[in-house]
């Protein structure tokens, strides 16, 4: 096939942004920037990320090796890093620009792939891709800018934690570095059933934003719809709801939280979900790090009131209770079976450094 | 001084990010994502833009030798750039958010001196940074998307330009390009006064985004209101003005404008107006490739009925009408003096290669 060898600089500018333009809305893309429109009496929330080849994904280009993201997961998991973001604001998604920034020697092939691979995660939202940048960079880069709307009532905070809320995950955590591992080194996880292992490869791959958690939490009476005044004043319900999402792992979660609300945690070690097959695969101590500080499952870690967080674990399978929220500044990290001490969680072991 | 040392990797995220807040109101940032409020009945408007080193400036890192762009500079043109493209669809602004790729040896005190420059450009237009995004990049790297508001019947748009329009552009061309050439060999341009020498260079280091032309078109009656019939539709006004930023050049908005109009145009060479002192520099021959070609000035070139330019132009000292859009597909340089025969221009003459 031609495609095959066809690469950047053989295209320029123009001949890629037609390529690109197959994937987006019809009359979207084109004009200096694009049009959306916020419904009435909603906000807009943007969020953006960029992504480095090499970095937060490996296409072979930058450190040619093993390939652990083909371009389409690649393109996935960007999105699903944005949609998450708005997902953890309580907010819908509206649409998404992307940025590239492209090497002349990429292939065309792979921009395409990205691009279906963005796309296929886009469509399980009806978000459409309204518009972009295209430039030339010594490595491959991809920006993408999230817009979305949310009701001024029903935005979910990060520094709203109080003391008597539990800490609820919407799901287990873990799972994507576990895949990781195991498209890197496949040779591992012998025990695990086919159908686990696959399940940990696909939330590595393929992770989906928690978008679905916001209406359920309407549907559970969680989200108060605030109230306007009589004077006109908008008046937020009287308990605002505190999420963040878990991309950069359980712990940084629950400790940007945390030191956002001025309050402490205790997190139950034996009560933190993780993926099937994982402890007998890895053993419980490397499982429990990898949900803490692994990242990339794009779960949301809320809190709330215990009385609501159970009616949603009963609506959500795989979501659990994992912790409280106490006064002070400590986050803790307790075994109730008093197996393993007692661990002071600390914002710098999932912290990404900037050291080469 | 201890911060001319002090580099990306001895500070970490969390650091870093302290020293970035100062730049951004307070409570905007440090959630998932950030909340804007669009006003009512208004739509919303995105931009994205990708500015890589090496490529769109150069801060000495990626190719040590001359440096021509300071910090500051880097940031007021990157946000120049994006609100500008605000402008070119008639919008006001309502913030940006920022992506930092950054290689962990960049000065920290240069991404303060980025930052100042960004927030030194936003605060002529009231506009706030919201949100962004940190992450380690081998090449220094900015994402800046822009949010903006406009009314939905005051839309400048790309692909409306009808023959009989004129092309009227709100300020001179080639006077980037023409700074750049300074800054490069200072030693040129001995004929320039100071003056004119310092605008030049301030033109290519300080651009500003023609935010100020939409409120004009509207005091001229440019810009029309349209109106709601009786069974609530929206209906645009009958004369929708065409509008695109030069920032790569005029002859790529003309041409651009075209293209997705379906028209072609004349465009009028004595008539392009250049900076002051730049032709007795280099001549008219290459006053005008500059004019054309150099990009960056960031000037917006609209197409509109005779009268109202005309009218515009009366307002607008430095603006000028250029040219006439035609029937065909041709976009065609005259000399009206006959002096230089004619030239057809070519969009892949103004426009970014992807090879090395």
């Amino acid at each position: 096939m031609v495609s095959e060898s066809l690469q950047v600089k053989h295209l320029g500018e123009q001949g890629l942004l037609r390529r690109i333009q197959t994937f987006c809305p019809a009359g979207m893309v084109g004009d200096d920037a694009a049009l959306l429109t916020v419904s009435p009496g909603r906000s807009l929330v943007v969020t953006e990320d960029l992504l480095v080849d090499g970095v937060h994904f490996s296409v072979g280009l930058a450190s040619p090796g093993v390939i652990t993201t083909s371009p389409a997961d690649a393109g996935w998991r960007a999105v699903a890093a944005n949609l998450s973001d708005l997902a953890a604001m309580g907010a819908a998604p509206l649409g998404i620009t992307v940025g590239l920034g492209l090497p002349g020697d990429l292939p065309v092939d792979w921009i395409e792939q990205l691009y279906q691979g963005m796309t296929d995660c886009l469509s399980q939202f009806n978000t459409p891709i309204v518009g972009g940048d295209l430039c030339r960079s010594p490595v491959f880069t991809v920006a993408i800018a999230a817009f979305g709307e949310v009701d001024p009532g029903h935005v979910l905070r990060r520094a709203t934690a109080r003391p008597g809320d539990v800490i609820w995950v919407t799901g287990p955590h873990g799972a994507s570095r576990a895949g990781l591992e195991l498209l890197i080194h496949p040779e591992q996880g012998e025990g695990l059933t086919e159908g686990d292992r696959a399940a940990l490869i696909r939330a590595h791959q393929r992770p989906l934003p928690r978008l679905d958690v916001m209406p359920l939490l309407r549907a559970c009476g969680a989200a108060g719809e605030g109230e306007t005044d009589g004077k006109g004043r908008f008046n937020p319900p009287t308990a605002p709801l505190t999420a963040m999402d878990s991309s950069d792992g359980l712990a940084d979660a629950v400790l940007q939280i945390c030191r956002a609300s001025g309050v402490g945690a205790v997190l139950h070690r034996r009560q933190i979900p993780l993926p099937v097959g994982l402890v007998d695969w890895v053993g419980e101590p490397q499982a429990i790090a990898w949900a803490l500080y692994g990242g990339e499952d794009f779960e949301l870690v809320m809190c709330l009131p215990g009385a609501i967080a159970q009616a949603l674990q009963a609506q959500l399978p795989g979501s659990a209770i994992v912790g409280d929220i106490v006064a002070g500044h400590d986050v803790i990290l307790r075994d109730e079976t008093g197996e393993t001490p007692d661990e002071s969680l600390r914002l710098d072991q999932g912290f990404q450094h900037f050291g080469d």
